[in-house]
Order: C-alpha cells, then structure tokens, then sequence
C-alpha cells in the first residue's frame, strides 16, 4: 500500500486513520480548489522552487500543495500541526479557504497552525539540510523501525566538525548542534543545561550517548510496529474504519460545497 | 447547474449524458495523471499560453487536459470527435496513456481523433479568432438558442471587407470566406459550389441569405430546446440514469487503475 496515510482529530482522545486515496471527495475537493488558486502563488512556494530547480517536478508535485489544502478543509479543520516547512503551505490553504469564502459565502473556519515546540532535525549526513525519509543517502536519517546497531552506525558516521567539544552553535557547529537537538528531543532537556552536562566528553563519545538515547527511546515503538505488522487484519480494521468515518464527514462537508458551487 | 456535461458513447445508438461532477473517479483519476504529466509538457500546450499570457490563468485551467484526459481515459475510450483547436489535448491524453502502461503495464488503448469535417467557424466581428460562446463581444457568437431576429441582427453586423462580391479566401477576405464556411456547414455544399451560385450577389445581401438558412436550421433546434427546458422532470432523469451509468463503467475501470497503482 503505497497511498498516504493522514489522521483527523475526530474527538479529543481518538484519531481517525485512513487512506487518502479510499475517500474521494480529497480529489474532487482539490479540484474546486485548483480553479480558486492563482499559478503565481504556487510557483513561489519555497519547496516548489527547489523541486523544480532540481527538474523533479511533475504536475502532481506542483498541485500538491491544493490537495493538502483540501486534505485540510474537506474536515472543516480549525487547528493543524505542522513543522516549519509547511508553514507556508497552511498559509496557502489560509488564503484558500478566505477565496472560497469571499466568493460563495462564509463557510470554512481559517485553519490554525500548531507548531511543535521541537527542533528541526537535521540530516546526520549534511546538517544543512533537514532530516529526511526520502534522503537517497541511507546514513542521513533515522528511521522509527531502525534496529539499535543501524542507529549506533548512523551516529558514529555523523557529520561534525574537528573541535572534539559539545558546544550549541547551529551556524557555526551545526553537526554538533544537531546532536544536542536531537538530545534535546529525545529527553526533554533544555540546550544549555545539555551543553553543562556534556562538558568534558569528547563529540566521538558524545555521538554514542545519543545514539543509546535514541535507541532507547525507538526501541518501543520499533517493538509495537512490528507486532501490529504482524496483525495484518488488525490493520486492515483500522484503515477500513477509519475510511467510513472519514467519508461520512467527508461527504457531508463537500454535499454543501458542491450546492454552494452549483454543482447540485 | 454549472457543472460540464460530457458525453460517451455507451452503444452505437445511444449517448450517455451526465455532469461530470456527478461522477467522482473523473477528478481521482485526474490526480492520479497529474503524477504522470510533467511540468514543461502542460506549459508548452499553445491555448495555456495563450490564456497566460492574458494573466488569466488559474491552476485548474492550468491542468484542465489533465482532467479532460481522465474524462476520456476513465471510459478506455478508443475514438474521441475533436475540433482542430483539441487536437493537440488529444495528444497529451495519447501521451499520458502511453506513459501509464509503460509505467503500470499495459491498460488504456491509445484514443484515437475522430477529426469532423466541416470548416472552423470563426468570429462575426473578427474572423482571426474562433467564434467562442465564451466570447465577450455580444454580435460575435451564434447561440443555439438564438432567436431568428438575433441571428440576423448578427450577420448582419457581420465584418467583412469593402469588396463586394462573394469568394472564398481564408487568408485575403477571411470575413467573407467565413460566411461561405458557414453557409458550406448549414447545405453542405462545396465552397466552390457556393461561389459560382453566389455570383452576382453582394456581400450585403449575402449576409442575410446566409443568415436564413442558419435561422432555418436552427429553429427546430432552438424549439426543442425550449420545449425539453419546460420538462425539468424528464432532464433530471436524463441526467440522473445518466450519471448512473456512468458511474458504473467508470468506478470498475478506476478499481483496475488502483489496483496497478498500489492504492488498493
């Protein structure tokens, strides 16, 4: 199953997981969308920018940033979490919604960003690029099912610098100082107080401190992913309802859009 | 209704009407063959320079032979009637089937033009263009539903040039030669037919001859239109079965198409 997963808060203390690509009012959302949004504001989204550069960019890829929008607002969607660097594309579905409003009438809520209160990781390889699942680099990144040795491998191969102290300076250290977000990250400790702690270990020690600390903090979620692998019907249960919750909220929201737009 | 109402050929002797918007694979199936459409392919495409260079250019007209595409492709048609002006959207469909069975394996036939044979119709008020229902200029565009005392009041105004004889020459006299296509469409006759009956006539005289044998054809036309807008019952059930149908060549064409992408 290669479809994109997305989860909707439908109460507080449960999320509705389910596949895209199994509700089709996304699509069919994303296309009302598209004819409300200007080519320039999409060819000036920062990511567009740089796929393109690279000459990656198919059509899908360039509209995505829509479809996201509607992702967004087919659950009439008041708050969203998102990193830094989807900051400008909730703006996108922020101005979307606004032109949806103003040419049929008030209907969506103007989506809320969360931001976490975590660091961006960066790549263990470059740490002037973030960390990323699809890096074709495979000691760039670590990943949630990594076995403990992958994880050692990956920080003892770290990228830092030839000063063997732990210091936090993400412009002139960003190696290091990627170490201590991830530090940071993994045990809730402020930079400094890491920083005051580590004073004395040398960056090849230090690397394998944190790798034991991300070992221990995946090894869990490592352990469940693959028991839940192994109960493919519990699986399947899950996306299966997931999907009828999705579209019974679905098809309630776009029913009003298609009569606002006149297409009922 | 504002949606668009597209027709497939079901059986030799019925057509399938229905609003495309009634029929939600034409919108999933067209995101999925954004995936497939690169950039540079859309933006060569000479009526979305066209329209961009008036900066009218939203994203949904950007990538709309991308859904016209999926319209044709979701039915696996095989011969779809085109105006010179679709052909070479025709061939963006021929590509992007082409590139989803060397992608996926081989599953949509090539569609083939099924070029008519009548001449383009261009503008009343200034033949360099296609007469368009979309056209702003009132006296330019001949409606179906035009009443006989409009159609003459339109050629009348018809531009033409300050000779005033009847010939045919696209490219020296094109007002004229436009009034000939026209009058070619309605009797089918030749345009040199028409030349040689026209001899004698005065460019004046020939707008109104013209003109009636439009008002002629189209009255039926216009009068059984009139009468099935008194029936909203019997459009609606058109419309309905239609999109029915419809639905169901589409949805078990789709299943496949999500089949082979992994979606399912």
């Amino acid at each position: 199953m290669t479809a994109c997963l997305l989860a909707c808060g439908i109460n507080p203390d449960r999320s509705c997981i389910f596949q895209q690509s199994q509700v089709a009012e996304h699509a069919e959302l994303g296309w009302i969308l598209n004819c409300l949004t200007s080519m320039p504001r999409l060819m000036h989204l920062p990511q567009w920018k740089i796929k393109s550069q690279k000459n990656e960019g198919s059509v899908g890829l360039f509209t995505y940033p829509v479809l996201q929008a509607a992702d967004i607002l087919l659950y009439k969607s008041t708050h969203v979490p998102v990193g830094d660097d989807q900051v400008q594309h909730l703006e996108l579905t922020q101005d979307t919604a606004r032109k949806f409003n103003n040419t049929y009438g008030d209907f969506f809520p103007i989506p809320v960003a969360l931001m976490g209160t975590s660091k961006k990781i960066r790549s263990l390889r470059d740490p002037s690029v973030k960390m990323s699942k699809s890096d074709p680099q495979k000691l760039a990144t670590v990943h949630l099912t990594d076995t403990p040795e992958d994880i050692v491998l990956k920080f003892r191969k770290a990228v830092t610098d030839f000063t063997s102290e732990v210091t936090y300076d993400p412009v002139l250290r960003p190696g290091v100082s990627n170490l201590v977000s991830i530090h940071s990250a993994m045990t809730g400790l402020g930079t400094e107080d890491i920083v005051r702690q580590s004073r004395g270990i040398e960056t090849a020690q230090y690397k394998l401190l944190v790798a034991e600390m991300v070992v221990e903090k995946l090894t869990p979620i490592r352990e469940e992913f693959q028991r839940l692998q192994g109960d493919v019907g519990y699986l399947k249960n899950v996306l299966n309802s997931g999907a009828q919750q999705a579209r019974e909220l679905a098809s309630s929201v776009y029913d009003d859009v298609c009569k606002m737009v006149g297409f009922r």
